[in-house]
């Protein structure tokens, strides 16, 4: 699969399954932050959210309490960005025989600290062997009579924002990979990677208030924010001047010894994923509303294609994350 | 996790997620072959079911097409044992990067022929790189209105019925362990290990007509059962010469030239998983309707505890299949 990547391989499984992709039960199917699935008003917000070991996390980078928090941080994001209250997961688990009970406590607790405060139950799961650990999150939501909010509604008008910070986990992976874990100039960017803060409360009410688009930032904020621009056939173009960067990114590229600092920092800003922040698109008129719901205004949608950065092409080298 | 082996895993993560597995939305929680979470009438049911690579399944034995018939039919029956319509599936796919397409296409193709007969839609997944294949697979079913047929309504009186056959999964494992992969003496277990034939109309209509309890075999009858007993405060008595065996179970023992063909054959009967036949109880009453929808009666629900053979306790050595 390595040669059709994760994006062409979806896209050939979608054709392939045709029609079942869809069906009469079936509000919002594939191509989407989650999937709706009718079973009272309007549906069920459903999504997966899969993390291998030594792909997604290490267990030499973040404690097990760590990989619980970002895993059910993560999985939860995707149907809180749907507009939707998220309501309960179910975890699959794949474990080393030889994993430590301690470990999985860790795990556990680390689901455990991220879904009491929203009231998410873990309603299920399952249990296999393998040779490394593999996280499936199923989330689920309840939109609570509200529509979904899809990548596809944002119109030319619109305004965009942001909530939640961006950059951080991507400055923290690369403190991580340059085998920093311990130094105390980079421990909040590490922590950015380590426990993602996702911007729970806010991306509610900015389902609740209108927003045309949503979605949360895993991939990097121009390739999420070229989802939304395809989905809803629509030009993006932020301001990087706007956008809300977690703090200390450019003290991080200088505590790393990088050449260009600020270019590394405005790396992270731009196309860094796992932050989870939320990006949306509001109608004009709802921009201070939705700066009140928690969101800062970075740019807006236009007539035309693609994404732009203060009106220009993004750097090459700037094209989000993918798995093959 | 060895010694503390999954059942004891399992009770120990729900002790520590305490209150958090169930919770306002969650109308049944963990602890039987799918959770309800509340979204509408009276809620969508939603189970998790992984398989990983050379545990669950082999490359080499199995089709991509019949692992996926074998992942799509085994989560959809963890639904469907609720009494519930199965109406989606979300995929989560671990795939090591040099995966052929064309495997995922059999494997896509696998699913797609369990879940149009039934009107499935695959709504949605996850897709992530990893060193073995691992399906993780979302199962999401509607009571339309009915309520939930747990594990834990069967009564003494009640009569124990099974739909669907027992012990060809487990036969045909023995024949693919034992390299006779390519025998047509042994070709018709293999099937029934490659591809199960879960009997799910006969689910929705025992869900339908007033099923007290009801699960699907995967761990192996007398474990399945046993979970029954247990959920319900109640003992089980079956008939072993009126299960249901899968067809040749005696000649395939003997093909394989074992020592005690008849005694490998009630093994693979009484705990051969991965059949996926579905196992009920109804009040004595509904017998008949049980069996007019397809189901045969193998036993009854007594006062006490425990699951017997004929009256006696079963031989050692048949307490099912545990992943640690």
């Amino acid at each position: 699969v390595r040669d059709a990547g994760e994006f062409g391989l979806i896209e050939r499984i979608g054709r392939r399954l045709g029609d079942l992709c869809a069906g009469p039960g079936v509000v919002l199917g594939t191509g989407d932050d989650a999937a709706v699935v009718a079973t009272g008003r309007p549906g069920a917000v459903l999504s997966v959210d899969l993390l291998v070991e030594d792909r997604d996390f290490r267990r030499g980078w973040s404690s097990a309490h760590d990989v619980g928090v970002r895993a059910a941080a993560g999985a939860l994001a995707d149907v809180a960005v749907m507009g939707a209250r998220p309501s309960a997961l179910l975890v699959g688990l794949v474990l080393p025989p030889d994993t430590a009970v301690s470990w999985v406590d860790g795990l556990v607790d680390g689901i455990a600290a991220v879904c009491r405060p929203l009231a998410v139950a873990v309603a299920g799961g399952d249990i296999s062997a393998g040779a490394a650990v593999v996280l499936s999150m199923t989330a689920v939501g309840d939109l609570d009579g509200l529509d979904p909010v899809t990548r596809a509604g944002a119109r030319p008008g619109d305004t965009v924002v942001v909530a939640g910070r961006l950059g951080g986990a991507a400055a923290g992976l690369a403190a991580l990979e340059a085998g920093r874990v311990d130094d105390v100039a980079l421990s909040a960017v590490i922590t950015a990677q380590r426990r993602p803060d996702v911007p729970f409360a806010a991306a509610r009410r900015l389902g609740g208030l209108g927003a045309t688009a949503m979605t949360d930032v895993s991939d990097g904020l121009l390739a999420d924010l070229g989802h939304i621009g395809r989905a809803s056939g629509a030009a993006i173009d932020v301001s990087v001047a706007r956008l809300p960067a977690y703090p200390g990114l450019a003290e991080a590229a200088a505590a790393l010894h990088l050449p260009d600092p600020a270019g590394a920092a405005a790396g992270w800003l731009l196309t860094g994923g796992e932050d989870h922040a939320v990006v949306a698109t509001v109608p004009a008129a709802l921009a201070a509303a939705a700066e009140a719901a928690g969101a800062v205004a970075v740019g807006t949608v236009t007539v035309g294609s693609g994404v732009t950065v203060d009106g220009a092409e993004p750097a090459p080298g700037t094209r989000g994350w993918q798995h093959f």
